[in-house]
C-alpha cells in the first residue's frame, strides 16, 4: 500500500463534495438497504482479515520502533479473534433499531396544517480519534446505520490498519445499494488537514472529537462545524451519615477502581464532616486491600480535615498499603485516570454542592445517602451529563444506560448529553401537509 | 443614564460569572417562583414606562441624526401602546407551560437501576441581536421561563431604550426570588466585545445570534461556544402537473408577497416543464396584480426557458405590471428578502430536487402536487428544516407550528432545527436512582 503516495494526494474538499454526494443518497435509505451493507462490511471484514493484519503488522513494527509501551502496543494491535469481534460487532449492530423515520411528535394544527417532526441522518459527519482501529469500524458501521456519511480521520499510528479497514468497509459497499463515498478516511496523517477538516462547513455537519483535552479543545478554538466536546470527566461522590455505608464503601471502590483509566471513574471523594472519622480510614484500607491485590498503590490526595484524618489513620497503620499525600491547591481539578482519589471533608449538603459546581466537568456525579430530602436537593442543583444516587459514577456508559451502541460522552449542554447513541446521530426535520393553505 | 460612562465598565468576565453563579440558582427555581418574577416584570414594564419612553426619544433623535429611514426609525421606536403590549407578551410567557423537569424517557435497566432523562434549562444564554428593541423583553422572559440565565447584547442603534428595559426588569427581580443577574447586558457598543463574549466558554453555554449572514458566519468561525446559526431562508417551491394550478398560484402569493422581508418568504419558484407555458405567465401576472396594488413592483429573474416564456408573456402584455429579467449565475443563491422572484422550468422532480440541494439554504422548502408518489420522494429526499406540501413557506414559524413562542429559526443539524421555542432553550440529564449499584 503507498501511503507514501497516498498522503500527498489528500483534497478534503474533494472528499468533502464526495461525502455530501452520498449523503443524500443515504438520507433517503431504507433500513433493510444499510443492514444489507453492514451484513456484506461483516462478511468482507472476516474474508480480508489477512490482508488487515499484514497492514497492521506494519503499524506494530513501527510503533514498536518507535519504543511505544507494550500495553500501548496492545491497543493498536489487531488479531484474527479482534477482527472477528469486529464482524460481530457489525452484525449487533443490524440488530439495533434505525433511529431513522421515527415520528418523534405530530399535531393537526388548528388550520388543518399537518405537523410531523420526522427523525433524519445528520448528514456528514467528521470523526477524530486516536490509537485503536477497532474506532474506524465503529464508527463506520453506526454513522451508516444512522445515514450518515462519514469522514474518519485516525491516529497516526494505525494509519496503515485503519486505511485497510476502509478499504475493505469500501469494497463491501461496491456490492451493496449504499454509495461508497458513505465511508472515506483521510490517507494522511499530517496535523494540517486535521484544522483544514474542522472548518470544512460546506460539507461537515457535525464534528465528534474523540481524544484528551488538547484534542477537544483545538476543535473548540478552530472548528466552524458544530463540535460534540466531552470524554473529560472530574466525578465526584459525596457520602453523607444517612447512607448505608458499609455498601458505600463498595461502591467508592467500583468507581474508583473497576476502570481507573476511563472518564468515569471517580476523582474525588466528598465526605460529611460528621462520619468523616471514622468512614475515611475505613475507605482508605478497603481501597488499598483492593488495589494491592493486583500489585498497584492507591493514593489519596487529601486536604484540611481528610488529610488530618487519613494521615493519623496511616501512621497508626489502619490504612493498608495506601499512600496518603496532601493535596495541592490544584488537585481538585484533575482527571487522575489511575488510582489517585483526592478526599475532601464538607460540613455538608450546600459544601458537597458548592464544591462540585466549582470542580466538576460535569460529567457524573453522585451521593450516596438515605435521606430523601438531600437526594432531591442534590439531584436539582448538580446539574452534570449524568447525576447518580447510590449508584456508581461508571454507569455513564451507552451500554449500561441501554443505548446499544456508544459513540461519544458528550459533557456539552447542546444536542446530545451523556451518552450518545444511534439516536444521538440523526437531527429531526418538520414536515408540514397542507391542502394548499396560506398563512394569514 | 451616563451610557459613556458605563461602556467604560464592561467586564465580561465578571457578567459571565454573575450569570453563572445565577445561573445555578435558577436551575433549581420552580415554575412558580419564575413566573411571579414574569408578572412582576410585566407590572414594572407599564409602572416605568415613561422612562423607558423617555430613554428611546434619546435613541430615536440619535438615528434620526444619523439619517435612518423612517422604515427603520420605526423599528426603532417605542410607543405607550407598544410598551403595553410588551407586558401583554410576558403575561403571555408566563401561561406557556414550562419545559423544565419534565421527564423525556425513563426506564428500570435490568440490573434494577432506575434511570430518567430530565429536561434541565441549558445554564448561561449569549444572545446577540439588532435593531427593535422588544427583542430584549422577549429573550430575557423566554430565557427566564426556561431557568436560563441571559446575557444580552442588543444593537447600537437602540442601547439607550435597552439598558433602560434591562434596569425595569432587573428593578423586578430584585422584588422576586428570582437572582437580579438572570438578566444582564451588555452596556457598550463596541463592537470588541461581540468576540470576546463569543469566546467566553467559561460561563456562557449557547450563543444565538439573531441577525444577517455577516453576523451568523462571525459566530461560526469565532466562537469557542456551541452556536445556533440560521434565520437565513433561500426559500424554494417546486410546482407539478398534478397540482390543483389555480389554488397553487395562491400559494405562491402567499410565500413570495406576504412578507417579502422574511427569512421564510419564497425565494425561487420552479415549474415542472410541461405546465410552464401556460402556468409562468399566470403566475407573473398574478403576483404583479397582487403587489402593484400596495405600488410595489414584482421582479422576476428568469432563466432558460423560464425567461424566454415570461419575457415573450412580457411582450404580449401577459404580466400585467412584473418586470421580467434574466437571471444572472449568482442569482439562485440569493435570500432576496423583497419582492424579487427567481424562476426556472425544471424537467421533472429530480431536477427540483437537484436544484435545492444545489442552491437551498435548507430552512423553508416545499412542493406543489397532487401525485402520491412524488410528494413521498420529495419529501425523503429534501432535507430542509421544514418541508411543504401544498402549503405556503410562510408556515416555518415558532406560533404557526403551536411552540408558543419563537427564538429563532435554526438551519443547522444539531440540538436544534426549524423554529426554537421553549424546549429547545432547554438541554437534559440523566438521573440514575441506585440501592448501591456497582458496574460489574
Amino acid at each position: 500500500m503507498e501511503t507514501g503516495d497516498k498522503q500527498m494526494l489528500v483534497d478534503l474538499t474533494d472528499l468533502g463534495k464526495r461525502a455530501r454526494v452520498a449523503g443524500r443518497r443515504l438520507v433517503a435509505m431504507t433500513t433493510d438497504e444499510k443492514n444489507a451493507a453492514l451484513l456484506a462490511i461483516a462478511d468482507a471484514l472476516e474474508t480480508h482479515s489477512a490482508t488487515i493484519l499484514t497492514e497492521n503488522a506494519q503499524d506494530i513494527e513501527a510503533a514498536r520502533t518507535k519504543g511505544l509501551s507494550d500495553a500501548l502496543l496492545d491497543r493498536l494491535l489487531l488479531t484474527e479473534a479482534r477482527i472477528k469481534a469486529l464482524a460481530t460487532a457489525t452484525r449487533d449492530v443490524v440488530a439495533l433499531p434505525d433511529p431513522v423515520g421515527e415520528v418523534i411528535e405530530g399535531s393537526l394544527r388548528p388550520n388543518g396544517l399537518r405537523l410531523v417532526r420526522r427523525r433524519t441522518p445528520i448528514g456528514v459527519l467528521g470523526v477524530i480519534y486516536e490509537a485503536r482501529p477497532n474506532v474506524t469500524v465503529d464508527i463506520a458501521t453506526l454513522s451508516l446505520k444512522t445515514g450518515n456519511a462519514v469522514i474518519l480521520r485516525g491516529g497516526s499510528e494505525t494509519l496503515r490498519s485503519n486505511v485497510a479497514l476502509v478499504e475493505v468497509i469500501r469494497s463491501a459497499l461496491s456490492e451493496s445499494d449504499v454509495p461508497l463515498d458513505a465511508v472515506q478516511i483521510i490517507t494522511s496523517s499530517d496535523r494540517a488537514l486535521v484544522a483544514e477538516l474542522l472548518r470544512l462547513d460546506t460539507y461537515v455537519d457535525m464534528i465528534i472529537p474523540r481524544g484528551g483535552p488538547g484534542l477537544h479543545r483545538l476543535c473548540r478554538e478552530t472548528s466552524t462545524i458544530p463540535v460534540i466536546t466531552g470524554g473529560i470527566g472530574i466525578c465526584h461522590l459525596y457520602v453523607e451519615p444517612s447512607a448505608d455505608l458499609e455498601r458505600a464503601v463498595d461502591v467508592i471502590i467500583n468507581a474508583k477502581t473497576q476502570r481507573p483509566s476511563v472518564c468515569n471513574s471517580l476523582d474525588t471523594l466528598l465526605v460529611h464532616h460528621q462520619i468523616a472519622e471514622s468512614f475515611l480510614p475505613k475507605v482508605a484500607a478497603a481501597l488499598a486491600a483492593h488495589t494491592t491485590k493486583s500489585g498497584a498503590t492507591m493514593e489519596l490526595r487529601a486536604t484540611g480535615d481528610a488529610w488530618r484524618i487519613l494521615s493519623d489513620a496511616s501512621e497508626a497503620g489502619q490504612v493498608g498499603g495506601a499512600d496518603v499525600v496532601q493535596a495541592g491547591a490544584e488537585d481538585f481539578d484533575q482527571e487522575w485516570l489511575s488510582l489517585i482519589l483526592g478526599v475532601k471533608v464538607v460540613q455538608g449538603l450546600e459544601e458537597a454542592i458548592e464544591h462540585i459546581q466549582e470542580h466538576s466537568t460535569f460529567h457524573s456525579d453522585g451521593i450516596l445517602s438515605n435521606d430523601s430530602a438531600a437526594i432531591t436537593r442534590f439531584v436539582d442543583a448538580i446539574d452534570s451529563a449524568a447525576v447518580f444516587v447510590n449508584a456508581s459514577t461508571r454507569f455513564n456508559d451507552g451500554g449500561e444506560f441501554g443505548l446499544g451502541a456508544e459513540v461519544a460522552v458528550s459533557t456539552q449542554k447542546l444536542h446530545a448529553r451523556g451518552p450518545m447513541g444511534l439516536r444521538e446521530l440523526t437531527t429531526y426535520k418538520w414536515i408540514a401537509y397542507g391542502d394548499m393553505h396560506v398563512r394569514k
